[in-house]
C-alpha cells in the first residue's frame, strides 16, 4: 500500500479522497461544499477541454459568455425548469451595497438566460442554426458532497442550440451525445452505455435526455454527460418564434448539453488504483517522466547530459519533465510520480548508462523492462498507445465481468447490494416500479440503451409485459 | 460612413456601441449592468487567452481555480481590501432555499480566498514559490457601465503568487508588468506607457500598483493591466508564514496581477475607425477573407474550384474562410467582412482568375492591389506582418501627436479638453494637489513612469518643487 493512501478494498470512498490529495489534485474550500481544483487537477481539466473544445469547433459549435446572474423571474417562466432547479439555488439578494429590486440567481445552468437573449437574436430561418457552446462556473447548493462528483460549485461546459426543425434539433441532440461518447472511449479510456433517460430522471425542462453511464471500480454508476433534446419549451416561455422560407412564424427548437469537472472524479474512479493516481496518456498533462539516479556530482553531470541528449527530439511529440532535483532521493521521486500518475517513468541508472540502456516502468501495470537507449522516443510513443488502449480494455473487462441479466427480483436484491454492478432488467414502463427499486434497493434506472436489448420478458417489479431491457444500478 | 456605424468626429461614445453591435461582439444582456459576450467577440478573447496562457506558462506559472464566492468575514481580513471592495460587491444570503448563516460574497478579485488556502499550503521555504494563475469571472456592482470596458461581471486571469523573500516578489512584479506590455505591444499591436499607480490609484490592498495605459483614439488614457506588489499585507491577514532554511519563521511576500475582457474593449478603441472593427492579424480569429465573384453556375464552380487549389497549402499558415455564400452579394459581403474587422480580404473575379490574379484589401488601409495567384500565400503572410507592425505604429504616432509636455495649468485645463491627450505634467507628489487635479479637470495621474522623466521643475497645482515628470490624463 502506498504511504497515505486506503486500500480501494478498505474503505473506497477513503481510498478516492485520498487518491485526490496523495496527487494534490483538489482540496476542500472554506466555502460550504465547494472546492479548489489545484494546478495538477487544473491541468487534467485543461486537457479535457482542449480535447472537447476541438471536437465541438470540428462539429461547427462557437463559444461565446452569458451573464452569471440569471433574474428571478426568468427561472420561473419554464415551469418544470424552476421545479427542478429553483431548490438548490444561490441567490444574490443585495449589490452595490444596497437590497436588489429582483433577487438574483446563481445560474445553475443558462437555459433561461440564454434564450433570453436568442428571443432578439432570432427572427428568421436566415438566423438558425445557432450552435453555441459556454464554458463557465454553475452553482447548485448541494447538501452532501464530494470532491469533483458533487460540488456547489463546478466548472463545466454548457452547449445552447436552436434550430428550425424538431429533426434537426434530436440530430445534434445525437451528434452531442455521440462527441461525448467519443471523448469518454477514446480520450478518458472509459467505456460508456449510451442510453435514454427516463421521464423522472430526464433534465428539468427536457423533452428528453441522452446520457453516457460509466462503470466505477466500486460498480457504481456514474453519469458522464447528457444531451437535452429541449423541444419548444424554452422558446415558448421566452417566445422565440422565427419567420420559415414559406413565410410563417413557428416556434424554434432546442438542446442543451453538458459535461463537468465531474468527469476528473469518474477519470479517477475509473483507472487510479491503490498506489494512487492512473491518468490515460491523452490526457495526462505530463506523459513521461524521467528520472537519472547518480550517486554524486559526476555522476550527476554524466546522467542529466544523457538525458538531456535522449530526450532531445521529444518537445513537439509527448509531453516529459527530466527529475533533475537534488534534494530528494530516486525512490522518493518514484513514489511520487507513482502518485501523480504520470503514465511512463524512464530510470536510468550509472550501470544502465554504461550499457546504453534505460528501465522503462508503466504506471498502468507496474511492469518494468529494459530498453535500448537507441530508437527509445518510438518505445515510449509506443508504450503511451499500448497503456491508452490497454486501460480502456481493462475497463470494458471489469464493466464485462459486473454486468448482468436478472429477472428475479430477490437475487437482483442481493447482488446490487454485493458485487453491485450493471443489470439488465425488464421494467413495464410505470413510473411506479421505477419509484418502488429506488425504495426498496437504492438502484436507479440509468438508461434505457440505444443499442436497444430487445428481448420479451416480465418487468422485475410488477412482472407486466416488457419488450426491452434497461440499465439499472446504483450510481453517484 | 458604414451604414449604421456613427462616425468617430460625431459622437465617440456611440460610434464605440455602434462598432460593437455592427461586429457582432457584445449585447447587452437583462441583467443590470452585465453584457453577454457574443460569438466573434469571445473568440477574440481565446486568441488573447491562448497568447497570455503562453506567455504564463513560459514564465513558469501553472492554473487553478478557487471558489467564486468568498465568506464575508474573509473580505474583512485586509483592512485596505474590504474598505475598496466590500462596498461594489453582489452577496449571497440564500442558499438551497434558507437564509445562510454568513453572508456570501461573489469574488470581485481573490486574494482572500486564495491566501486562506495558500495558509494550508506553505509551510516551509521548500513549498515556495506558489505562481498559480486563474481564469476566471468576477463581479464588481458597477453605476455607470459600457460593454467591455466596464461592466457588472467581467472575465479575467488573475495570477497569485507566494515566494520568500520581497526582492523576488518584487521581481515577479515587475516580470508581470514587462509581460503585459509585451503582450499589449506585440499581440495587440497597442503601446502602452509602463508606470507605477500613487497612493490614491494603487489596488486596495497593495504596498504599490504597476501599471499599463494606452491612449484610446479620443485621446483618453485606459489602464489595460495591472500587477500588484502586496508585500506581507495577506501574508499578515492570514496568517501565512514559512520556515525558512534558516529554521526561523517568517510571513510570505505576495503578489497578484491581472488583465480583463477590458482589454476587447481597448483593442476596438485603438484601432477601429468609421467604417467598424479592426483586428491585428495576430489577434484576429479570422486572418483572411477570400471572396470569389461569380455569375451563375458555371462561374461559381470555376471561382470557387480556383479558391480552393489557391488556399490549399494555407491551413496551418493562417486563419482563412473561402465565402461562398450564394444568397449574398460580393458588396453586401466585402461590407460584412470589413465591419468585422478581418485584416486581408482577397475578391476574385471572372476576369481576375482568367488573368491569374486576386486582389488584395488591407482592412488597416482599405488599400486594393493586384497580386499574381503564384505565390500568393507568401503575399498575404507577409501582408498580415506589415498590418501587424502598421497597425503598432500608427497607434505610436497617434499617441506621439497628443502627448505633450505642459507646465502651465490653464494651459493645461484648456488643452486637456481639446485636443485632449497624454500631459507629462510635474507633481510634487501630495495627494492634496493630486485630488484637485481630479476635482477641477477630471484628470488623474495615471501612472509615475518607470522610464523616468528626471528633470526639476514645479508642480503644476501647487508650484512647490518636484524632481520628475508624471502621466495626467483623463481615463475610462
Amino acid at each position: 500500500m502506498a504511504k497515505g493512501i486506503t486500500k480501494r478494498s478498505d474503505d473506497y470512498a477513503k481510498w478516492y479522497t485520498d487518491v485526490i490529495f496523495a496527487a494534490q489534485l483538489a482540496d476542500y474550500a472554506p466555502v460550504r461544499g465547494c472546492m479548489v481544483i489545484r494546478p495538477n487537477g487544473y491541468a487534467i481539466w485543461e486537457k479535457m477541454q482542449q480535447a472537447l473544445d476541438r471536437l465541438f469547433k470540428e462539429t461547427g459549435h462557437v463559444n461565446a459568455y452569458f451573464p452569471l446572474f440569471i433574474p428571478e423571474s426568468f427561472m420561473k417562466k419554464e415551469a418544470e425548469h424552476v421545479e427542478g432547479f429553483a431548490p438548490e439555488c444561490a441567490v444574490v439578494t443585495h449589490g452595490g451595497g444596497k437590497e436588489l429590486e429582483e433577487p438574483l440567481y446563481v445560474r445553475p445552468t443558462s437555459e433561461t438566460i440564454i434564450w433570453s437573449m436568442y428571443k432578439d437574436w432570432i427572427q428568421s430561418y436566415r438566423d438558425l442554426p445557432i450552435l453555441i457552446n459556454q464554458w463557465a462556473n454553475v452553482v447548485r447548493w448541494e447538501m452532501r458532497t464530494r470532491l469533483f462528483l458533487r460540488t456547489t460549485e463546478f466548472l463545466w461546459q454548457e452547449g445552447h442550440t436552436a434550430h428550425a426543425t424538431a429533426e434537426e434539433a434530436e440530430a445534434e441532440t445525437r451528434q452531442m451525445l455521440e462527441v461525448y461518447r467519443h471523448f469518454a472511449e477514446t480520450y478518458m479510456a472509459m467505456p460508456v452505455i449510451a442510453g435514454l433517460k427516463t421521464e423522472k430522471e430526464k433534465f428539468a425542462g427536457a423533452v428528453w435526455t441522452y446520457c453516457i453511464e460509466a462503470m466505477m471500480q466500486d460498480r457504481r454508476a456514474l453519469q458522464a454527460g447528457t444531451s437535452h433534446n429541449l423541444g419548444q419549451n424554452f422558446a415558448k416561455a421566452f417566445d422565440v418564434t422565427y419567420q420559415t422560407e414559406a413565410g410563417t412564424r413557428e416556434y424554434v427548437w432546442a438542446t442543451s448539453w453538458g459535461v463537468s469537472t465531474r468527469l476528473i472524479g469518474a477519470l479517477i474512479m475509473t483507472h487510479s488504483d491503490d498506489q494512487g493516481l492512473v491518468v490515460p496518456p491523452k490526457l495526462a498533462p505530463l506523459q513521461t517522466v524521467f528520472v537519472p539516479i547518480w550517486h554524486g556530482d559526476d555522476e550527476r553531470a554524466r546522467a542529466l547530459e544523457r538525458a538531456d541528449a535522449l530526450t532531445s527530439e521529444w518537445k513537439d511529440r509527448l509531453s516529459f519533465k527530466i527529475d533533475d532535483r537534488e534534494n530528494y532521493r530516486p525512490g522518493w521521486k518514484f513514489n511520487e510520480w507513482e502518485k501523480r500518475g504520470v503514465p511512463i517513468r524512464i530510470e536510468m541508472g550509472p550501470k544502465d548508462l554504461e550499457k546504453d540502456v534505460v528501465v522503462l516502468v508503466r504506471r498502468d501495470t507496474g511492469e518494468k523492462r529494459e530498453v535500448p537507449q537507441s530508437g527509445l522516443l518510438e518505445v515510449v510513443l509506443k508504450t503511451l498507445d499500448d497503456i491508452q488502449q490497454s486501460l480502456y480494455d481493462r475497463a470494458l473487462k471489469y464493466r464485462e465481468e459486473y454486468t448482468f441479466y436478472e429477472d428475479d427480483y430477490d437475487a437482483f436484491k442481493k447482488k446490487i447490494e454485493d458485487p453491485g454492478g450493471f443489470f439488465w432488467i425488464h421494467w413495464c414502463g410505470d413510473r411506479a416500479c421505477e419509484d418502488r427499486l429506488q425504495d426498496e434497493t437504492k438502484a436507479t434506472i440509468r438508461a434505457i440503451p440505444l443499442d436497444k436489448i430487445e428481448e420479451e420478458g416480465r418487468c422485475l417489479l410488477c412482472g407486466k409485459p416488457s419488450h426491452e431491457r434497461v440499465l439499472a444500478a446504483k450510481a453517484y
